[in-house]
């Protein structure tokens, strides 16, 4: 296949609502990422959502955004839709499984590769950590040798909390840090007596193995709501978080020379409550259990099936999202610490591209990333996790197409922009 | 058929819990019962209690068991069994769906019929009020032309507690009662963080719907843990219980002249969290959802399948029950209240016949009532409830066979028995 020069038009894997703010905001900067595919299993998803972009008028320059049924499992299906659409750089924002597919269909094209998240296997959850290990870095070298950018985790969480961890590294004395604590506080309200923010078949499973942090440069496993922290947070106030296992934990310990690591996720008791009932139950299993009748079923579909769909949460949810870095070292040789975070609002999410706030700070991210791919400031011609790039164009593009970075410390809270 | 003129030899319909201590029961009493037949759709169930009553040695002189397959919706394979056995007296205490065509049967063979619990419809939950006159006492006016005894509701609670109100209605001055408020507390631990004592669709099935309660003499609604109250009952203390809808209510405010007549179930908050859990996402429905991957899945089967086998809690139960009926009324013409009640232990239980205490509780009287059919007491050639027969053999009955009755009034607390 040919490569042009400057790499442009994109092609979206994915229909959910990270894909309607991945689509939105490509559309908002088109001039830099030309024409749009968008792919998923049903179609009718993705045309919705081509809609939408239609409505709210989001094209910037004139441009196509074509839509089209795909079975991303399929590598042979993927390369022959990239080959036919003629697209330079892959957002995959579909369904953790289909990770190595897709990435296999951009090697195999030269196309660049994007994703949030971290490739699961659907029967095992919480695999041996680093995570990254077990099937995207097993692909690193084949990535270098066929000169493919692959730029791995580039949401928010991970993503944006990988290049915060890096500007907070990069702030103190070399070899000072000791600690990055990632903190993710969602402080919006859907209304609902329950509901998760994205699939919960994705969402439970990150809580329902063992969680893994990186303390005293080792791995260490404890339980889900065994360890908990309270910060007073800008804007949002004081939280409570819980350890969590996170994908950035297993990239930024191999990446960065830093003892402790470790992601904090807030929980109300609420949610804390209704999620030990389900599991001490059994009903966060994904393994089958078979009814009297003698039916088979993975109880944790029946309760993703009675559950609300994560995008009908939308138009009423209120309240803002605070994600930022606390990191730990020292500065001219002194105890410092720095907290890099941004504020979200979950009604302005849906303003502007109808999705509530956790799908749009998820979204936004690989936007920002693929633009630094056609400029040729990502285009880094190999496997990469977001903490291995240059975090000040990211910020920069950021603060300008919508999630605004802010810094909190000795010198007080202010905007955080680069002069590069 | 024949009819002997001693009714004797009884057929068991069901193999669980509770037809487990039924059998161990009959077999106990077998000077007045005879031979002995139990039946389910899973004979391999009816053997394992064979082999416990064999086991237990519970034969009181020497007779027979025999178990067989039976589908106990089909009423002419339920009228072969009947004619093929000889039985004289069926007892019913197989799931709440099979109650009509086990009565069918009843009065076409002119077996005595026998049973613990209402009819229902797998497809529908809590109907219009009173219960009893959607399903039963349709055939009310057939028994009575065919010379039938059908003894409805003769467990514990419908059952025992129908005796209670019948015995604090007779010991008030002539339509004094004002108000019989049955009380059920089980203050045992099956060590499990979630179980139901029976089965749990049927447990569930009883509370997710309206609560029905005799006020004022006319029905009241209520939802489920809307009305509590507390009471210092004996041996259990002090305890929570909730105003809910439950069968004798049904006759009761038929049976009896008394305005207000109400049923109270405890629950601790562990209990009430779990339930509301379930209940608020939808996982107590009786509807069919579709899992992203086009499965109709049942979510109380799902709950079910997930939940502890109530019989597998009898060896590690412990701690009692305390179950009765709070009777207010004159005596005299002065205020009077009596509260007439039973206490099990579930340890106890387990030693004698192998079950949990609700399971013994709910099996023993029918044993009783049935032994009353056999001796002529109870052979009341017609439909009943329990309130409209003597109660003072049944109590005296089941004070000798491991369900003493006591009282608690203006005398003090004591033993109640009757001379007849």
């Amino acid at each position: 296949m040919n490569k042009a020069q400057s790499k442009k038009d994109v092609l979206i894997i994915g229909a959910g609502g990270v894909a309607q703010v991945v689509a939105h905001k490509c559309a908002m900067n088109n001039d830099v990422l030309g024409n749009l595919h968008i792919a998923s299993r049903t179609k009718d998803k993705c045309d919705a959502i081509a809609d939408s972009v239609a409505e709210k008028g989001s094209f910037k320059v004139p441009a196509s955004l074509q839509t089209h049924e795909l079975n991303a499992l399929d590598t042979q299906a993927v390369i022959a839709l990239i080959e036919s659409t003629g697209v330079n750089i892959v957002i995959n924002v579909g369904s953790a499984f289909i990770n190595m597919s897709v990435l296999e269909a951009c090697i195999e094209t030269g196309a660049a590769y994007i994703d949030t998240a971290i490739h699961e296997d659907p029967r095992k959850i919480c695999e041996t950590p680093p995570w990254y290990g077990n099937y995207e870095w097993k692909r690193k070298a084949r990535c270098e040798k066929h000169n493919i950018t692959a730029i791995l985790g580039a949401g928010f969480d991970p993503g944006v909390v990988n290049a915060y961890a890096k500007i907070g590294y990069d702030m103190m004395d070399k070899g000072s840090v000791t600690d990055i604590d990632i903190i993710d506080i969602n402080a919006g309200s859907h209304g609902k007596y329950f509901a998760t923010n994205f699939d919960p078949e994705i969402n439970f499973r990150e809580f329902t193995g063992t969680v893994y942090s990186w303390q005293d440069s080792q791995w260490q496993s404890n339980k889900m709501f065994e360890v908990k922290r309270t910060d007073d947070l800008p804007v949002v106030g004081v939280q409570n978080s819980y350890l969590s296992g996170h994908d950035e934990i297993h990239s930024l310990s191999a990446n960065l020379d830093v003892p402790n690591i470790r992601f904090w996720m807030g929980f109300g008791e609420h949610y804390m409550n209704v999620f030990t009932v389900l599991q001490n139950l059994g009903l966060l299993s994904e393994q089958p259990v078979k009814t009297a009748e003698g039916q088979e079923v993975v109880p944790l579909k029946v309760v993703k099936a009675v559950l609300p769909d994560p995008s009908s949460l939308a138009p009423n949810y209120t309240g803002k999202t605070c994600i930022g870095d606390k990191v730990k070292g020292k500065q001219n040789g002194e105890d410092a610490e720095v907290f890099v975070y941004n504020v979200s609002d979950h009604k302005e999410a849906y303003n502007e591209v109808g999705s509530q706030g956790i799908s749009y700070t998820a979204g936004v991210p690989p936007v920002a990333a693929a633009m630094l791919v056609a400029t040729g400031e990502w285009d880094a011609g190999k496997m990469v996790n977001v903490e291995e790039l240059d975090p000040r164009p990211f910020i920069n593009l950021l603060n300008k197409i919508g999630l605004p970075t802010r810094i909190q410390d000795a010198n007080g809270d202010r905007e955080l922009s680069f002069d590069i």
